[in-house]
């Protein structure tokens, strides 16, 4: 008995078919004897349909009248949905965002939620009724217009009214049966991970990982609301999301797993006077044309000519802006060329262990050096190690990683701690 | 100079081509001075396919999440309308009924407006914004749930903003030109009507004309708000339906038109006890089960047996629960037998003028003797008279009205009103 909240996803909400039976695991549930609170998403390729729909009426359509399109798809997968439990004898009412309490900032197409006010659902909740709640949307306190929260942000919705509600755990269903050690695709040997803390979830989500939003997992670990990802089309148990508890970290891995990106793009400013200031204003450029950055290197500057070369990466379709803004000041800032390459690819270890276990950068370095990648770019974080590569030697280090640190499946433990620190 | 708001259905705004094409029509309507506020149907067949969705996953979709639904289909069209305005340089910004400020009852499928407080919309015309608004929804006032106003909604939610907004005329775009004398698919020499009054629209549009939705012409009755039917393909003149002004009688024609309606079935109670109650009980049964009747006959009754027949008309498609209600009750009643015929037609003849001509109601009979035509049921008002005829001769019934009343868009002057009352 609690409150459970579950997310379902577009593949899981696809057609009749797929409804009737999310109906029915909804029906279960509440059966079971739970209260419950679906958040879906739009149904399979709605979304993408609806967003050729305004490409073809306008080349940039704006933020509030794109934001209330979209969210006509939610509003056909929830009321659907409703409809489905009601037809097999259940009591569900459905809600858009705005009816759920979603309050959010104005930013039409990536709006966050900075406030929830979920009376209705409770009021539902209270009379035994199982609540539907549109996905990705809620509506601007100030303005009240209707807005989006971004690809993906059915799963913050979700999160968003777990700890709202106070529910016991949020389940994300979707077609997989959940976290991994690796991207099965690329490495057969990959593992579901029974566990994992928010802090891992964060960096493999930061890090190429597409279970979960990054931006729900961030909202999860404020609030402290366990998440459950787990398959809609199987009953065992998923992945769990959650803090560590006191105590745990013996039992825990040292190592989360290996997380890839392939969609970003590196952007080098060759020939950057080495002088105070300078950095400043490159990046200064960059946020000015709203471009978001990830990774960023400065070579050492050589002596003889003072000027030094950065490197930074970035979603490759923001690539072209970059690039643009960037030339506009070339003058101004009196740097020499501009390099841009797409043909790169992130790749990252996480866990929570390794910054209590020594040699974990040591093992990582030589596990890449054994199968010839070469790293370009690296950066860290206490429980991360990244490094950016040619992105057709992806699925080797990947590999290479995933069999260093004992992750692969039926693999022994292959890691030798050898160093002294990272 | 002035407010105009115009209303566009589904036809009209069918594909992104066709909300191009709306779009620059509202353009050009705002470029030459006046406030526009756009309702706008939805895109084809949308509707369509999510009524189709909704059987996929209830056989019996209960009001509230139907209604949820279908307010999708607007959702999508008004947002494409505004971005196609805005990427041709103007300022649109898209309503849901609720934004608009649309109040209803809480009669889910078909609720009636209560209310209008178009504050978004005025203030956002006094900013020089087009408005474009969801057609066929609002939001209930006491439990704010959506609604919908049943089938052709969109044209009382035109209305009632005209209303509300002091709009000088509500234009209705259409694929037709305008109000016909007849269905031109029957009657080819039907003509397009200048000018109908309110009355006369009522008549036709409850006597099977398509083109407006009923309730809207009765708002507009009501309100005294001037509406222009026309064509969204055209730019000339379609037809005004409005209040008859002072001394207009003399031009105006004494008939408008003649219209049908082969969507109706007729249900005959046989053997009903002649005794008074018994036909109250017979239609009480038929309003407790929320069913609307039309046309009502009840024969002499035969003496000698001491019992009469009642046949009345209905929707084909509530036959079936007409029949199954009146099962019930049949022991309580006493009738003898239930007879239910689809294969009926109704055919009107509609104009303000016949009431202070005698002899049209002659006239009309005369015609239809003419061409074989039996009238089985006879209903009238002060400005029509209604038949019901088998559905295999409706053609010829409209045909020879709409000449023997010199309707023919070449014809001449044929009738000769020889009676002394009708």
């Amino acid at each position: 008995m609690g409150l459970i909240v579950q997310k379902y996803g577009g593949s899981s909400v696809a057609d009749a078919e797929s409804i009737k039976r999310v109906a029915k695991r909804i029906m279960e549930t509440r059966r079971a004897g739970h209260e419950v609170c679906v958040v879906v998403s739009a149904m399979g390729d709605t979304t993408d349909e609806l967003i050729d729909l305004a490409k073809q009426v306008s080349p940039i359509p704006e933020g509030r009248e794109y934001d209330m399109l979209l969210t006509a798809g939610e509003r056909i997968s929830m009321s659907l949905v409703a409809m489905a439990i009601n037809s097999m004898g259940g009591d569900a009412r459905s809600y858009t965002g705005s009816q759920a309490g979603v309050i959010t900032d104005q930013s039409f197409n990536r709006a966050r939620i900075t406030s929830v006010t979920p009376g209705r659902l409770r009021t539902a909740l209270d009379e035994g009724a199982i609540t539907i709640v549109a996905g990705f949307q809620g509506v601007s306190e100030t303005t009240k217009d209707i807005t989006t929260l971004g690809r993906g942000g059915s799963d913050t919705t979700a999160v968003a009214l777990a700890a709202a509600l106070g529910a016991d755990v949020c389940e994300i269903y979707t077609d997989v049966d959940g976290v991994f050690s690796a991207d099965p695709r690329l490495v057969p040997k990959a593992r579901k991970l029974n566990r994992v803390t928010y802090e891992e979830m964060l960096e493999l989500a930061a890090s190429g990982a597409k279970i979960l939003h990054l931006r729900s997992v961030e909202y999860a670990r404020r609030f402290n609301v366990p998440i459950h990802v787990r398959s809609s089309f199987a009953q065992h148990e998923g992945t769990w999301v959650r803090a560590r508890e006191e105590g745990e970290t013996v039992e825990q891995a040292i190592i989360a797993g290996v997380a890839h990106d392939t969609s970003e793009a590196k952007v080098t400013v060759v020939g950057v006077p080495d002088k105070p200031g300078v950095a400043a204003q490159i990046f200064r450029t960059i946020a000015d044309a709203e471009l978001n950055i990830d990774m960023v290197v400065q070579n050492i500057s050589a002596a003889a000519t003072g000027r030094t070369d950065i490197s930074f990466t970035l979603p490759v379709a923001d690539g072209r802006r970059a690039i643009t803004a960037l030339q506009k000041v070339q003058p101004a800032i009196g740097f020499e060329s501009l390099l841009f390459d797409d043909q790169i690819a992130k790749v990252s270890l996480v866990g929570a262990g390794m910054k209590s276990h020594p040699g974990v950068t040591a093992v990582f370095f030589e596990a890449l050096s054994n199968v010839g990648v070469n790293a370009e770019m690296i950066s860290t974080s206490e429980i991360r190690i990244s490094v950016v590569c040619r992105a057709d030697v992806v699925k080797d280090a990947v590999a290479a990683l995933h069999t260093a640190f004992g992750l692969d499946a039926d693999g022994e433990e292959a890691v030798v701690y050898g160093g002294t620190g990272r």
